[in-house]
């Protein structure tokens, strides 16, 4: 039975069959040493790796156990060994972190030295379910929820070899019936390392009361992992296809949606790419708080007036326009992709004439006749061009960031002048942008702002021979 | 606290805020107490709706007491009563299922007399969590882990009016809480009948049990949901647009998906589909065991040979060409889209000329001179069509359905003629196809088998002057 079904889950997952060696972690427990047997059997090229974690008396005969197992089946065993409590103490992990951190390790740097297609590890169908209720108790969502699965690529430790999990399916019980039909004596199971104590309380105090409950219990929870596996599958999917259509900019330290984009999705979209945006601009955070997601989610949705959101871990959003920058704090954002005036003193014209100005935009201006006014001019849909009367223009004219009392009345706006600074506001414009914004001016007065209308005081009027035409761009 | 949060769960989920009445269930219990006293305070127009379930001997004092509490704040008191017992023996019912129909029936029906704008509930967080255990223990996959949501619409009882549940993020500490400052004296909370039992072990036997484990278990498990709910309804979106790209028929008792794009999706999607699809076939099946949808899955991944998979509950999986029916045994499949014979006994045709066949499909055959022939003879890319030389042929044709022994040699089909049942298990007919479909014969000889290329015998050859043209169409 455990036989032919690992047979046929070997035959999914195995990517290249026979032709190139398997590496089978071996701890000498029943579960790999099942493993190890069946796969033996069926013919597969083997490699059995043992990582000895130093940490247990009966460690060092443990790593002789599998020498011996190996030498006996003619398949070659590779030992690993190291200082788990001082590497624990050296990068601040608990020993259960650092033992699993440096047996991955080991695994994956023999599987790559031997060329082996895959490293297949001993979990079985009760290890998915102490997973499972280990996450449910914890909290951690889908991802947790769905348990361990049977091919994991790329994962931590390898893009191209997959981790493989062939007894997935399998029960302790069948597994210790099948070691002990083909007279197999493994050393005592205390494999799994990690998170040891919890695990125990967890086999042996919680699984039994939830029994109680619900005698199947166990089945029922592999079958949850089962069915939430596939749905997280469909899941990535959505997300991706969101990611793609939401990401607006992304570099070291920083990210950009567009925050029109994210505010069309449902709240559960809208936090899982939240999540995903976190964790692009501070990988490794391993456990993004179920509050910050929802403080960012809340933003996203009613951004506050002061438009930036400090979140935990060193990081922040910032809604500029329709970006949201998901940023962290010592991260320098990009795009500065704004008109400037360069320092606080004015920048003479060339009219007719180009200026450069900073970040690439220059600013082109042009003598035109009335008659020869292009039809643009009547619905111009550029905010970076302007055209102005050229007759009540001081000449040369300059370019300035805005200074306190600078006021403004664009064409078109009814009423009085404004404040520029209200106005820049009033035109969401963003906040880091607004300090250097380039005002043009004809002596003291400004008779334009890129991106508004002309001031009205300088527009075109009936008896205006000569235009000045104005356009900002970046080259 | 608890005021301000329901405030501001209120304004966001009342459809029609203060202009319609909420018609609240009342039990007279702590939870309902407290959300009728807040509502209350907030100004909505409220009904009070309290349904006697009959079954314990306080329950005429509880309704009396909703009574009493609705004349104090001037809230108009509904109640309603039924033989909750013998419904459930009538109908085959638990008591608590019996209980909970009648119960909301009862509410949606006054909401629905009375233009409520919503019926509230007075569900918890701890409810909530609760539930979530509950589901969990079940195995009954992410639409039970998610929990109740806040607004449910269209729900069993309605399409119009929602059923809220705004005490959902509110713990029932600080609703004993609530109580007490505001003075209310609630009868003693035994509310909850459905699964009362249950309920009861979960709430003061797990539950604490979990809590040796995580103190935080129940904020956890409430985050889980809220999370999980957000997740569900991302794939209720992906699921809906999968649906409408799979599905290719369907009616009552039956549907069909195409077959290919069911394999195009991955394996949580298929199940889901067909999860989905069982539920339209049959609708009201509660739960569809997991190896159904397995077995269901299998099937569509590697279909067996005999093409059809029966599924528990009266249903089976049936693969016709691309079509993938799933059908309750005793529907008639629709779809007969092809062209069969009528009865064992030959009809003759008429050449040229027209003959009816059964389900509106015609046999059309006409005699061309050779030179006449339209291009398309070269370029037949239609299944129905086959030019026939005319002189080789004995008039009347006939069309009458295979019988065993016949044979069949299509032109350009290497080799000798092969067994007509085999050549139409090859070329895919659908089984129940098979039996009747039309071969067209010259005297004993069949000349063409609709769908296949001419018979190679009776073929157009060098020297042949006179064409008989044959095409199946249906009107």
């Amino acid at each position: 039975m455990i036989f032919s079904q690992v047979d046929t889950i070997l035959q999914q997952i195995c990517p290249s069959g026979f032709k190139k060696p398997v590496l089978i972690g071996v701890s000498g427990g029943p579960d790999s040493l099942c493993l190890l047997d069946i796969a033996y059997r069926l013919g597969y090229p083997l490699i059995a790796a043992h990582f000895n974690h130093g940490l247990r008396p009966e460690a060092d005969a443990d790593a002789a156990f599998v020498d011996r197992t190996g030498a006996t089946l003619g398949v070659r065993v590779l030992q690993g060994k190291e200082d788990v409590a001082g590497y624990a103490r050296e990068h601040k992990l608990t020993i259960e972190e650092a033992a699993r951190l440096l047996r991955y390790r080991f695994l994956f740097t023999q599987a790559r030295l031997n060329s082996a297609q895959a490293v297949a590890v001993a979990h079985t169908a009760d290890d998915q379910v102490e997973t499972v209720i280990m996450h449910f108790l914890r909290g951690s969502g889908l991802s947790g929820l769905k348990g361990m699965v049977m091919v994991t690529l790329p994962n931590p430790w390898s893009q191209e070899i997959p981790l493989i999990r062939p007894l997935l399916s399998s029960w302790r019980e069948e597994i210790v019936r099948y070691c002990q039909d083909r007279r197999l004596e493994p050393v005592e199971d205390r494999t799994n390392l990690d998170t040891a104590y919890h695990r125990n309380r967890l086999r042996h105090e919680l699984i039994p009361f939830l029994e109680r409950f619900n005698p199947q219990i166990g089945k029922v929870i592999w079958r949850t992992a089962q069915t939430l596996s596939g749905d997280d599958e469909i899941l990535a999917q959505a997300v991706w296809s969101a990611w793609e259509g939401c990401l607006a900019a992304q570099g070291p330290g920083y990210l950009a949606f567009h925050h029109s984009s994210l505010l069309m999705q449902p709240r559960g979209m809208q936090r899982r790419l939240v999540r995903r945006g976190i964790d692009r601009v501070l990988s490794g955070l391993d456990d993004i708080g179920f509050d910050i997601i929802e403080n960012a989610v809340n933003f996203i949705n009613t951004p506050s007036k002061t438009a930036s959101l400090s979140l935990a871990a060193g990081m922040y959003l910032l809604l500029e326009g329709d970006r949201l920058w998901l940023a962290a704090w010592e991260t320098e954002l990009p795009g500065f992709d704004w008109p400037q005036a360069s320092g606080t003193s004015p920048i003479y014209l060339d009219a007719p004439g180009e200026t450069p100005l900073p970040h690439g935009w220059r600013l082109k201006t042009d003598r035109i006749a009335t008659d020869d006014l292009p039809a643009s001019f009547l619905t111009n849909l550029n905010d970076y061009q302007a055209w102005s009367s050229a007759e009540c223009l001081h000449f040369p004219l300059s370019v300035r960031p805005r200074r306190p009392g600078d006021r403004y009345q664009p064409l078109g706006m009814e009423g009085k002048s404004q404040k520029v600074s209200d106005l820049m506001i009033n035109a969401k414009l963003p906040r880091r942008a607004r300090k250097a914004w380039p005002l043009v001016c004809s002596g003291e007065d400004i008779i334009w702002i890129p991106g508004q209308p002309i001031a009205h005081r300088f527009r075109i009027q009936p008896g205006t021979r000569q235009v000045l035409y104005l356009q900002m761009y970046k080259s």
